[in-house]
């Protein structure tokens, strides 16, 4: 147990805070400076494993963090992801903890490009919970896992002491096959790509905090929740080589996604912001909460950054998509302003999209 | 969000309580009653899931509940398994929950004969948890990972609020690769086999008690938490068709890793109390509390059941193993009793061993 100092970024905070659970800079911070440092240290480097079938992650440079890695296991690449799921409450309009805890892992394995084949469920149970909320929980799972033909295929249970957790978590795990030819990753994104947003964006974080804070915004508003890799296999159906990077905008919303895509292609990003599609309701929500839409979480929409000359066959494949059919266009990438996200407004001006700092809206997911 | 009704045998428990999560008969009533049915569910089955790489167990038949699923993935057979750590305090003698996190999934997959390849990590850290504890954490898992020559390579981070998350919990799943040729399952026991344990019982949970509760007991006790797939290639390469069964006697201890494969295979154990190595601190402990050695945890042990006429060579491999060098046969698979774990007592009788009903010594692992 020697002592552990914290590297550089992370020395104002000495304590977690909820925001570095957000997603947004804190938690890359804690990622980068805590996690990968542990993680890669020890005395063996990752290519050194005793192993002849050691996995590597075939694409991704160091410090170019994806959905999910991609390993080369005996001919095969494998992809594998991990997320845990606290949101709170456990059920919310459109869906429960359980559907989020399917669609949110088998949709990091299909931003890989990834055919998701088996998660594994690893739950941690609040003494006192009431068995039929977590049966209910568990056929969530089961149901939105069989729709979507993923096999939930291990699994593991423990218990905390009342008042320790909420009720539930629930982390799973998944692992995908990614085909032969198929190569998305973030850092893909080159100038001249075009951005499409597959679907209206922040419906889910609404939809969670509408009945987390008990308002109503002038309308109904529902979880987007749903699984992407089908639509993920009909946009490569359309152009294998045409679709550079996906990312699902969970934590942080829209705007994370772009940013760190940016950030991993070293290329600049610029979109119109009318041509975002903002569901009234998130609108007026946002506008109640002083939210930016932007940052809101979506948990069944993907961002796609796609080879110019295959926009209209990959925009027409997404559009013949139950999940994917108010795709648009919002914006292409650039070789200016390598790293930065500017969005076009309204009034014909330009402003630099940024991740929020920490958590705007805890536990969402 | 229909009603659910929980199916018999749980119906006394409206309510999760400690025991759910202790690898004992609530555990396995949990999973047999609720999981897998609501898993199972929703109208598509396993085997017609709608890619021709839909993963099947390749051994194990419905119910056999064994540490890993193996999946056969493009002609490989993967393990896949998941395991969620929530041990109170997070550092006691001989290790913390880093390394329980590392090692516990390693030899989930070890204890299918897989080469574990990489895990996966899934933090919920609490509001408040100081940077440097997590960053000692992070630190364990890294050295463990490098020592065991497996990749840390997908992880994800959430926070909840002061007061959900007791500091942390972390989930490791993992995913490993079995060896042509090699066929390790709960299930393969049979009559005739010997049984081997790795190494002496009981010291992870003692050590983890003796921190939590101030106690000693007369004498130093660390936890024997340890990576075993090393030791479980020893013991394939000196018989793969040989070793037929291997369980690390974690939650539940001892009688329940040899209480479950006996139920899995079908058949009888039979055992010599006295030649069960418990060491002398673990005995006074376990005196001193009331507690049966038998249940206590181990986190660096395995059991084997091993094919009569490879005995001899299996347990010379396994001595000349760091981690198995304590290794000794305790008994063996009979055709009586099916289902039934006996021991020989000091005193020349016999008794019944049973898993415990719940939770023993809660949140040991």
């Amino acid at each position: 147990m020697t002592g552990w100092a914290c590297p550089a970024p992370l020395r104002d905070y000495a304590r977690v805070v909820l925001g570095h659970g957000g997603g947004g800079v804190l938690t890359s911070e804690l990622i980068e400076h805590l996690f990968l440092p542990a993680f890669a240290g020890g005395g063996t480097p990752v290519d050194a494993a005793p192993t002849d079938t050691a996995p590597t992650d075939t694409a991704l440079p160091a410090g170019a963090l994806a959905d999910a890695a991609v390993l080369a296991v005996g001919g095969l690449r494998l992809a594998f992801t991990t997320d845990s799921y606290v949101v709170r409450p456990l059920f919310f309009p459109g869906g429960s903890i359980g559907e989020l805890a399917v669609h949110g892992t088998v949709n990091d394995l299909a931003c890989r490009g990834a055919v998701p084949l088996a998660l594994s469920a690893g739950f941690i149970l609040e003494e006192g919970l009431e068995l039929a909320v977590l049966g209910r929980v568990a056929q969530a799972m089961g149901r939105a896992a069989a729709a979507a033909g993923v096999r939930l295929a291990t699994g593991d249970t423990k218990v905390v002491e009342r008042g320790l957790a909420d009720g539930l978590y629930v982390n799973t795990s998944g692992i995908g096959l990614v085909p032969p030819g198929v190569d998305v990753r973030p850092d893909r994104a080159v100038p001249g790509d075009r951005i499409i947003v597959s679907g209206p964006i922040g419906e889910h974080g609404i939809a969670v905090l509408s009945v987390r804070e008990g308002l109503e915004f002038g309308g109904d508003v529902r979880s987007d929740t749903a699984a992407l890799h089908g639509l993920v296999a009909a946009m490569l159906a359309a152009t294998m080589p045409g679709v550079h990077a996906l990312r699902d905008p969970t934590r942080g919303g829209l705007a994370t996604a772009l940013c760190e895509i940016a950030a991993a292609a070293g290329a600049g990003v610029e979109f119109t912001e009318s041509t975002v599609p903002v569901p009234p309701v998130v609108e007026a929500a946002c506008g109640f909460l002083g939210l930016d839409p932007l940052h809101v979480a979506c948990e069944g929409r993907l961002v796609a950054f796609v080879a110019e000359a295959d926009t209209d066959a990959v925009l027409a494949a997404m559009r013949a998509h139950p999940a994917g059919r108010d795709a648009v266009m919002i914006g292409s990438v650039t070789a200016e302003h390598p790293g930065v996200v500017v969005a076009r407004t309204a009034f014909g001006g330009t402003r630099i999209v940024d991740r929020p700092l920490g958590e705007q809206l805890p536990r969402i997911c």
